[in-house]
């Protein structure tokens, strides 16, 4: 399907991506990069890239298909860095956990060239991260969602399609903003308030004592309070526009029942617990999401 | 230690209550009182308890200790219908799990005689209910909070204490305000979260959408989201005071966040973050709440 693939950012979704292509016997070639040297070598090492490339641009030099796997924020400096490279017929493709941002910079940095684009997010990743964990499997059976553009050329998107699903993925496409809308909601806002209620509860002088009597639903309720900081950090401040209106309607959501608290409302409570009771009794996790 | 256990509501907590004072040979007699006759009939043919009352006030004639297990809103009907045979070295205690409303139920319903009242919340359950699943190792080796009042009679408390403890419990002790923050804070605040964030999203147009893209952190967090609505909406009303003001903490703590999204406060945003994911990991459950 694809002579090379020009790699830029060996870890772990970059690692896996070339390894389930490779495997799938997708590509012939891979040209890899990563910002730190010892993780170039490595990948060529443990045969995951045939070739290191010295810099993000000579590592899309000859390439038809592209994937960028490096930190959100770091996006655009790739796009800068591999633009007067870029040819007409090649797939360019990230890995970000959002995606309006990297739209937006995807246009600035390849300007002409933002037809050859096409935004992906695939839902997976390991507790682990790191060249050494990649895992030709990592994509199998898992959602991937593209956020084309109406810039996006049709080809570079029928290729793309293509390729993920020839690596066993379940392909959906919808607006960038629709997909930022959609993870704020279910994914970045419970992050987002994970990590305002355990700040809540420490801040009080009691706070540990409090904590000491917490149980199993507090366990589950919190867990993803301990994600790394670094990493949430750019994912609140990338999907912030999308994020901060979940949160004013959550927040509405919140009040509502309080308000039913404060009056003694206990008929009006009772339907607004069972509805969201009933919505989560009902709810059963797209079996694709489910490792 | 006891001759006659006095046993209101034959559920799931009070019939577990009987069977683990028998089985340690605490208790000569139990005489126990359900609203439903058809479940005092099925705890003595359950050999849970040796006699079945009539009335609530009956089930207390010549008891030593009483243990009133009804839904926390039909705790003070319970007082009142048994003060008239209430003695003075009588051992009372409920197993409701807010304290406040409790206590000052006893207050108005038991007056002279709430001296002899032991607000207790044994930190055990079940996911199923009713007589049929009471079980004699219920309470082993869980927490007790006891949250006596400054009208508490010592000898009262002390009983309190060596029972509890004799049935494997780990007892703790503090005031019913204490108790009542606490359990707001980690337990019943993540439940309104969860409630609201379901609502928040099921109400969005694109609601159902969004729901079908949710993975695993996602059915972690919102897991409480499909309590039972009635319980809770007991639970809420009987503790709004502290819940009310721990939801005004979390509203803060949520609304520092944003302030730091809305800025682009990278740092300020990451070292909130840290602290909240910081605590969460050095978080570990009393053991004794595990299961």
């Amino acid at each position: 399907m694809f002579e090379q693939l020009g790699l830029i950012g060996c870890g772990l979704m970059g690692g896996s991506f070339a390894l389930a292509l490779k495997n799938a016997g997708l590509v012939k070639r891979v040209v890899g990069y990563s910002k730190s040297p010892s993780t170039t070598e490595r990948a060529r090492k443990m045969g995951i890239i045939d070739i290191e490339a010295p810099s993000a641009l000579l590592a899309v030099s000859g390439a038809d298909i592209v994937l960028i796997a490096v930190p959100v924020a770091a996006t655009e400096a790739s796009f800068k860095a591999i633009k007067h490279l870029v040819t007409p017929d090649m797939l360019i493709m990230d890995v970000g956990s959002t995606k309006r941002d990297v739209v937006d910079a995807a246009r600035r940095a390849l300007r002409e060239h933002v037809d050859l684009f096409v935004p992906a997010h695939p839902i997976a990743g390991k507790e682990v991260s790191g060249v050494e964990h990649s895992d030709p499997d990592l994509y199998v059976g898992k959602q991937v969602i593209l956020t084309p553009t109406e810039r996006t050329a049709a080809p570079q998107l029928q290729k793309a399609i293509e390729v993920w699903s020839r690596l066993g993925c379940n392909v959906q496409t919808m607006s960038p903003e629709q997909h930022d809308a959609a993870f704020a909601s279910v994914s970045h806002l419970p992050h987002l308030i994970a990590f305002a209620l355990m700040n809540a509860i420490s801040g009080q002088p009691q706070g540990k004592e409090y904590l000491s009597l917490a149980g199993p639903g507090f366990r589950d309720f919190t867990r993803i309070a301990a994600s790394e900081p670094k990493v949430w950090r750019d994912i609140l401040l990338s999907n912030r526009e999308e994020l901060l209106a979940q949160s004013q309607l959550f927040q509405r959501s919140l009040q509502a029942l309080e308000a039913m608290i404060s009056s003694s409302d206990a008929q009006g409570l009772e339907s607004l617990i069972e509805q969201a009771s009933l919505t989560r009794a009902q709810w059963s996790m797209n079996s694709r999401n489910k490792s």
